[in-house]
This record gives structure tokens, sequence and C-alpha cells, in this order.
């Protein structure tokens, strides 16, 4: 099949913008080019790569030349600046996915250096599905629990987080007053993150508490969620990289479960790639638990 | 049309959990006892209410048929709490939408104190959709930006939410050391939210800057956010409830922009979503901006 760079750029463009109308600003030309661009792609490749719905959405033939643009883009940026350093200005856009804890601790520490000559479009997702961005070819490299690696992927481990049942002391003797008894579990109100949150449900399992017994309270954000355990609304698995120093107990010492996360990313000679897998990797040696 | 309560509920766990397989552990009862009462509740209305992917999702007919059961399960909630206590233990579950940034400042502590009696499923989305979910049925009040009210539903203003440019001093010496020049502007590497986050695009706009010139970041949580701008990844517009105390300078004297809030929710008389409101426009007297 017959590569164009304009019509790869016209598709990514188009699938990072979510319209038509998005892309053809951020490439400076106008919509009907767009259009032309992708319509020219999908006669090339003899496959229909995008629903025209709002967002656009891409379909499986269209990931696999999503990843081909993207792939593409990166090297062609990594050769300008290698070429001609003054023209390479502009920053070479690595979108990765990150679980949202990983975000809210110890990745953005270890990009920050990096930041003022790459471009990180960060997309947050649960660390079961982040893989899934990368097999769409959405993004370039994730902090996942996969430990297999995605077709096209290499894979690095990265250590453990560690969680563990905590609440307020306040929480605790109010709802919990005996300790993790069964039937105190089944009323003791919890803080999830979000439906894909499966550690709380797990940690009620393993006491033979159904999980659908007790309330719930779904705080979607990372910070957040840590937030609405140190007010008392529930207790909740905590990490230790985000446990608030002496605010909330430990609820049962044999309650910690440790959430195994790996770095994939595209095998791909990319200098810009690579810099980012050797920041990362080594902040994880550090920050996260290594046994 | 004939309701049938085991129906709606069927229907509503089903929307809830995303599968038939988990609003029927949500419910204890068969897939194929949560399988036939949608059905029945289709067969009833004539109407396709979901689409059976994976996970489901609510047809246009299936939002109208949404909200009624969320209304119906509030109201009998609410009622059963008042006619017997005793049995009234199992809290009522509030599906809320905020703006990440209120969710991130100051309506958890508002909504910290009835946490205990009632059952808090937070919703994440940008002030400018939060009204969506509340169309579509999906939630029973939303902080949004819109200030005409969602038919069947109640707004109140709430105040406004402040956001400046700004960006440690160390950024601002190596980036723009001569204050808010375009060309500057148009190099200096922005933190953005996400792709609905219109507000540093805004502000480069009325400074003359085309928004896809300058390196963007994009760092989809509200903490996380500030952190990245608080490690120099960019500048980026930051309301006053977050402003970490003398940590980040303001780049432009006229670069404020407000965003007004809104409160909207079902009319419908509901002593729970009652005691939401109240805790809320309470809170929001003091956190945000009245003028």
């Amino acid at each position: 099949m017959d590569l164009d760079l304009a019509q790869l750029r016209a598709f990514d463009a188009t699938v990072t913008a979510g319209t038509l109308d998005g892309a053809a600003r951020a490439l400076h030309v106008t919509p009907s080019a767009i259009s032309q661009r992708l319509k020219a792609l999908e006669a090339a490749t003899g496959r229909v790569l995008l629903v025209r719905s709002k967002p656009v959405q891409v379909t499986g033939s269209g990931q696999s030349v999503l990843r081909l643009a993207r792939q593409v883009a990166l090297l062609a940026a990594d050769a300008t600046r290698e070429l001609s350093p003054e023209d390479g200005d502009r920053p070479v856009t690595l979108p990765i996915a990150l679980n949202a804890d990983s975000m809210a601790t110890w990745v953005l520490p270890a990009l920050a250096p990096l930041a003022g000559e790459l471009a990180f479009d960060l997309h947050r997702e649960d660390q079961e599905h982040t893989a899934a961005l990368l097999r769409e070819g959405r993004v370039m490299a994730a902090v996942t629990a996969a430990a297999d690696p995605v077709p096209g992927c290499s894979v690095t481990r990265l250590g453990g987080m560690r969680y563990r049942p905590m609440a307020t002391a306040a929480f605790a003797a109010r709802w919990l007053p005996d300790g993790v008894q069964p039937a105190a579990l089944a009323r003791a109100p919890v803080v999830v993150f979000d439906r894909r949150d499966d550690l709380q449900h797990g940690y009620l399992r393993s006491r033979g508490v159904d999980p659908a017994a007790p309330p719930l309270h779904h705080v979607p954000a990372s910070a957040d969620y840590i937030t609405a355990v140190r007010l008392g609304f529930g207790w909740g698995m905590v990490p230790r990289q985000q446990e608030p120093p002496g605010e909330l107990v430990e609820l049962d010492d044999g309650g910690a479960v440790d959430v195994v996360l790996h770095w994939q990313q595209w095998r791909l000679r990319s200098p810009s790639l690579d810099r980012v897998a050797d920041a990362v990797l080594a902040a994880a040696r550090r920050e996260l638990d290594q046994h």
C-alpha cells in the first residue's frame, strides 16, 4: 500500500481532535482538505477507517492505521530533531496511558524533567484497561497491570503498589468498633473509585462479605478518592504512596493487596520514547515495591 | 403504560452495572431473571431501551425510562425511610455529576456530613457536559455551566470559579521572560486538562495566539493538573480554590476568566435530594465567588 504522510497526519489529527474541523484547525488546512485526505487514505487501504460520528470513532482497521500513523509521526519527529535541531523545536507529542493512582503519585515527577522538550498527552485509565489503549493504537506506551505484551510491544516489570484497607479512626470507631467482622463490613460505607475498581470488592469477598451489601460511594478521581476517605465517607483501599501521614488507620493486618504494574511500549527505536521509558523505569525502581 | 417496579429496578441496575450479570449480582437474582424483566419492560413500553453491548448502551427511549426508574427508586427509598426508619438503614444512592475542579475542591467537604446516611455516586465530567448526564437520566443533579434548565429540572446559580493563567516563577523566567508576548506564548508549553478543556485555548486566542501553536501537555485529573503546573510542565489556568499557596505566579493581570456554575436537579419532592441541595448551596455561598 502506498503511504502518504499528509494523509496519515490528517487521520492522526482527526482521531486526536475528535472532529474533522478540529483536525483542520490543528493542521492549518480546510476541513474539506482533511476530508479528501481521509477518503484517499481509505481508498488506498481499501478499508473504512473512521465512523464519522461526533466524536469520530476508529474502526478495527482504523486502529492498525492509527498506530502506523503515530509510529511514523514519532520517527519523523525524532529524525527532524537529529537532522536540524533548530527546526526540531516543536516537541514530539507522546500519548501515554497511566492508571489514575500512578498519575497521582510517582509518574509526573519522573516526567517533569522532560516536559520542556517533549509534550505529554496523558490518558487516564484503570490499570486493567490501559493495555487496551495500546492495542487500539491510541497511546505509544502504558503503565498497566497486563504482564502479557500487547502485539508489537515490549514489557518491563515496574514493581508493585500495595493497597491496604484504611479509614479514619473516627470512622473505624463508629462503623467497625469490633474490627473487620463480616456483619459490620456489610454495613460500613465503602469508597470505590469507579465501576472498574474491584479492589474493595475483592477485599470484601475475601472476608466473606457480599460486595453488593454495603453502601458504596463512587469518587472517580485519585486525589479526591483519598480526600473522601480522609473526610470519613467510608473505608477504602489506599496505596502506601498516597497515605496522608498519620491521618488514617489500617483496618486489617491481613488485608493488603499488591497491584503489580508493567511498562509496555511500542517496539520502535525512538530516542524520545526511550528517554521517557528510562525516566519511568528509574522512578519505578525508587517509588514502587520491588520484591 | 403499566409500571412494574421490579422491571424498572432491573433496568436501573443493568445501566448502573453495565452488564446483565452485574445487575443480577447487585439484585441477587439470576441473569435470566434480569433478561426477562428487561424484555417485559421493552414489551410494555413498546421501545428498545438498551443496546446489549458491553457495557450496555441506553437508547433515546431508554433515557426517559431510566430517569423514571431512578425517580421512582428515590421516592420509594425516601418513603421507606419515613415509614420504617429501621428498614430504611440502607442509604439512598444519589447519582450526581460534578465538574472535576468542583469535586477536587469545595463539594466533598460539603457532602461529607451526609455520607453516613446517603450513598454518593459521583460522576466526573467537564462543566459544559454535566448537563448532558442529567438529560440522559444518568444523574439526579449536576454542578454545571449550563444556566438553562434541562427539561424537568430546576436551576440555582452557585457562583463563580475564577481561573487565572499561572506558572512557577522558574517557568515564567525561562519561557516568558518579557511577559505574555504572543511570540513567547506561541512557544511556551501549556498544561491542558483534556480535549474538552477550552480555558487555556480561550486565553491564547484572547492574546492573538493560535492555540495550535504551543506544545500541549494533557493531564486529565484535577489535582494532577495542579501538580503538573507546580512541577513546571507548563502554564495553566488555575482556580483560586486550588492555588498552592505561594508556589505559583500570576502571568497576566488581565487574564482571569470566571466560570459561573449552576446547580440543576430533578423537580421532585425528595427529602434526600433536598438535603444534598441545601448542603451544596450553603458551601457554594462560602467557597465560590458571589458577585
